[in-house]
């Protein structure tokens, strides 16, 4: 007990969580459902209403609770759970699995930024940016494929970085937090330069993630990654 | 200002967490720095140390800030955000884009677990489990087709429910809450049967999902998931 006394009522709150919780899996609280207010459930458990404020402020924010001032607080019909995807960096991801590392740029230019990536960025078409296309490879086998635009006003000092040595993902993961991302899965058929530099075969599926990133001073880079064929994509909740 | 003091200092950490994530995102406080403690930035900001305590918690379960007892609050070196993945609905997914939904339910048997699904799902092979085969349609196009088992010992009350009407996907987000779920993305090409419920050729590449729900009594279900061709699926952090 001593332990847990020393968490300031962290003890009871995380008691009073798995009890909601279990209440919740065992249909005593049914989803849609009105619980008890706080007053209620602090006289039940003999703690302060602030522990308790805590308790389900942490079921909310797992999405097992849905809280409205005034509405109160019920059982969520749908929970949202939020999956871990953390941007990796990718030389980390490969020694992890126990690879050697290595990265080739493949093509590197200021281009201007073309029509299909202006809108999602909200830059305007024809704005220059710096284009990359790169490979990175665990054991000399290509893992990941990336094509790459990458805003050098919302970046600043970016344009002196040496991206032979040091890669661009690496270098933004560590450099330039950002604030908003965003994340498309899907999947295509490797088109002819796709499967040269993953050494594939063409028509071979693979998958495919387009992930954005935005600060406050705009687009941060939105990049194009092609995975390895085989390659799964692992989130948890 | 009267709404803001409405809430429990909830407008003063309000603005802590967004002068604090200004700070790390000028790098006015750099990746793995460690930042001021709560006694110095409750005099600066001149708040009690509660309230800074809530606002860097924010920023932590962002991913923005470590925070470790007694070695203090650091910048994330690679913050890990948050995306969102619910467990939607496909109903209501079809419907919100606009086009009118049907089900087909192709299979449904009291079948084994193979050994595939068994140390995923902490289960021994052979158990008897409920298997289904569906496909979800949007326009009467095939928008997904699934292939899920499912834990009845987990979930009481499942084997009265006739699927025919009610769509697997859609009675278990409405009546079994889950504690944890894992994700995995991947890309394959259709074999013959996909193809042919998706009604689309033989090795086009498709976006698959698997996903295993757990609540206390094991494991829910686990379900792959083939979306039609072109079909992709977006995250925001």
């Amino acid at each position: 007990m001593t332990e847990r006394e020393a968490l300031p009522s962290g003890g009871k709150a995380a008691y009073i969580t798995e009890e909601v919780r279990r209440r919740i899996i065992e249909k005593e609280w049914r989803q849609g459902e009105r619980i008890p207010d706080e007053a209620e459930l602090a006289a039940e458990f003999g703690v302060a209403r602030a522990t308790v404020n805590k308790a389900l402020q942490m079921l909310a924010e797992e999405g097992l609770l849905d809280r409205r001032r005034r509405a109160g607080t019920r059982v969520a019909v749908n929970p949202v759970r939020k999956a871990s995807f953390s941007i990796p960096i990718v030389r980390e991801q490969v020694e992890a699995a126990g690879m050697s590392y290595s990265h080739r740029l493949i093509s590197q230019s200021r281009s201007p930024l073309p029509e299909r990536h202006a809108a999602r960025l909200g830059l305007p078409a024809g704005e220059v940016l710096i284009h990359q296309r790169a490979v990175h490879y665990g054991d000399r086998r290509p893992f990941q494929l990336e094509d790459r635009w990458i805003n050098p006003r919302a970046v600043p000092g970016i344009e002196t970085v040496d991206f032979h040595h040091m890669n661009a993902n690496e270098w933004l993961v560590r450099n330039a937090p950002y604030l908003r991302a965003e994340l498309n899965f899907s999947a295509c058929s490797a088109g002819v330069r796709d499967a040269r530099l993953l050494e594939t075969k063409p028509e071979q599926a693979l998958l495919i993630l387009n992930r954005t990133t935005w600060n406050d001073s705009g687009p941060i880079t939105t990049v194009r990654l092609a995975f390895h064929p085989g390659y799964v994509m692992t989130a948890t909740t």
